[in-house]
């Protein structure tokens, strides 16, 4: 079968492969699409090679049909369409305090283990959530990064009525933001590429470029000096950790979504002056995947949109070349 | 009657002064005792210069007895004993989200309002909580700064059976000690004076000196490498910042208590990566004063343990001095 190799340095290269027989448990997946994620756009950049070894076989964002099911798997069958929660249970820790999607020796798969790059993925039976027949393949490769979504919103409490203010409109800060506002919240997005913004509000939401207008006004005008019920940090820039702090209301909530590699500089003062919140809330559990299926049946949200374009697996090195060169682009999808 | 005067660059003098007429919904107290803060030693130090303009009466952790009532004041007579809660709420902001407490327009009394330190204190009658008729007038100029630790135990949920570390053993820190211990949790206090240390340790507290060892490690034994459920960081230090987010467990809580008066450089990743929370906490609501004085009145924390001297007002300065010389000290506190 063909699989696609990270070879260090910026470079790909597709390889047959044999296939490996099959673990008790484990499931092998005929993979249909999968999207790549700014976690590949790290890896392509060797900022994780410590982690990822190459030659390695990358991506997590999958849909997939089931093509074999190894000893002591019961309830599927080849052909069941799936999406896959890509988090390999490890032992629990004592610190886990029972969070087994964020546990200490929790394993990503595709990242700390062979990807959804393949024609053929081998994963645990017990990562899978079964998708609708009727569903397009296409777009339930949105599912994984939905799930994000739905978990971030779900750790936010966000409630009906609330002003939320996402700050990056990247992939995951517009899913959230969808998100949001399916929950019944009025969502602002700060962003500072204008097709992205451009892209934003073509979907509804109230934008905002920091570069050009002060957040922080037009917050207080949207809301006519409520200000902000919930914050989401997706930016993963200084500035976004400076604006987070700004924009809640007394015991207003701030979600950290991003991954800032190194300490920021906080103002710590504003979370005690305010009474502010601020929830950490990384990848998702088993019920953020279960909403994520269904808002994708659903068809509320416009998650097509933020499909940039649709690249067979061979044309994988120019997509990640493309995704580089393109600060515009949101979802890259590779059909396997 | 004699009142105390900050008179900026270190110096505070007794004057006489006249007695105002009250005004409708006001109250005239006897104040009985007034314990320094930690801010009053801000005042001291002219770091609050632009707040408190010279000259002016500081002074907010008070217990007194009601000497006269004002027009419409209701429920309260003369030889009442009281505390005071020193909050005078101001008009409402729209982002003050129903938090008269932290409001933007509060104005605290003793900082941005004439203070406690001296024989006659007019409040607003709305600020005051009631104290039995037994209750030493001593101690309960301990309610105010305990008022506070069961505030942020009360917003850091702390729970039965918990295990708790607070970063930072002066009086605010061994009073959220106390009352997390109340509420059934295993209290580690980190703190670095020896003096201090050897306070906590003799009221039962497990107690850490970080610059003597190592902190995480004597937490992660503690707990069998379970790790914290709720840290308070009460220090004010960078030291105190960096540690607060390595002693949590998955989903564990972070109480912001202290002032940081610039911005910290903060590990925002182990927030997301431990989908920590920080919660910040600031003085108290009315429910927190009422379960102070409970706890006062039960008896069943050593609160007279932490008074460090008790002097009269004419030794104000002379105390001052005394707080600023001697970093072991707990409470001072002014006989009025």
């Amino acid at each position: 079968m063909r699989a696609l190799f990270y070879q260090g340095n910026k470079t790909f290269a597709i390889n047959d492969t044999r296939l490996q027989p099959l673990k008790e448990g484990e499931v092998r997946l005929k993979v249909a699409y999968c999207g790549v994620c700014g976690t590949d756009i790290h890896v392509y950049h060797g900022h994780m090679d410590q982690r990822v070894k190459p030659p390695q076989i990358i991506g997590h964002e999958a849909s997939a049909v089931i093509e074999e099911t190894g000893e002591g798997v019961s309830g599927w069958k080849p052909g069941d369409k799936v999406a896959v929660r890509p988090l390999q249970t490890g032992t629990e820790d004592p610190s886990d305090n029972g969070c087994a999607h964020i546990g200490r020796n929790m394993k990503f798969i595709g990242v700390d283990t062979p990807g959804a790059m393949q024609q053929y993925w081998t994963v645990p039976a017990y990562t899978l959530h079964r998708l609708p027949d009727t569903l397009s393949l296409q777009t339930a490769a949105l599912i994984e990064p939905l799930a994000v979504a739905c978990h971030d919103v779900r750790l936010g409490e966000v409630r009906p009525g609330e002003q939320v203010v996402v700050i990056g409109g990247g992939p995951i800060g517009l899913l959230i933001a969808m998100v949001a506002r399916e929950k019944g919240a009025t969502v602002t997005i700060s962003e500072i590429n204008e097709a992205r913004l451009e892209l934003a509000a073509s979907m509804g939401f109230r934008t905002v470029n920091p570069l050009r207008n002060d957040l922080v006004g037009e917050v207080e005008s949207i809301t006519s000096g409520a200000m902000a019920d919930v914050v989401f940090e997706v930016s993963g820039a200084q500035a976004g950790i400076s604006m987070m702090t700004q924009l809640p209301r007394a015991r207003g909530r701030v979600v950290m979504v991003a991954i800032h590699a190194q300490p920021r500089e906080v103002d710590v003062f504003r979370f005690f002056f305010r009474e502010l919140k601020l929830i950490g809330a990384r990848v998702y559990e088993p019920e953020d995947f279960d909403e994520a299926i269904a808002f994708t049946v659903s068809g509320k949200l416009p998650l097509d949109r933020l499909i940039t374009e649709v690249l067979p697996l061979e044309k994988a090195q120019e997509a990640f070349e493309a995704i580089d060169a393109n600060p515009a682009g949101m979802k890259f999808l590779l059909e396997i």
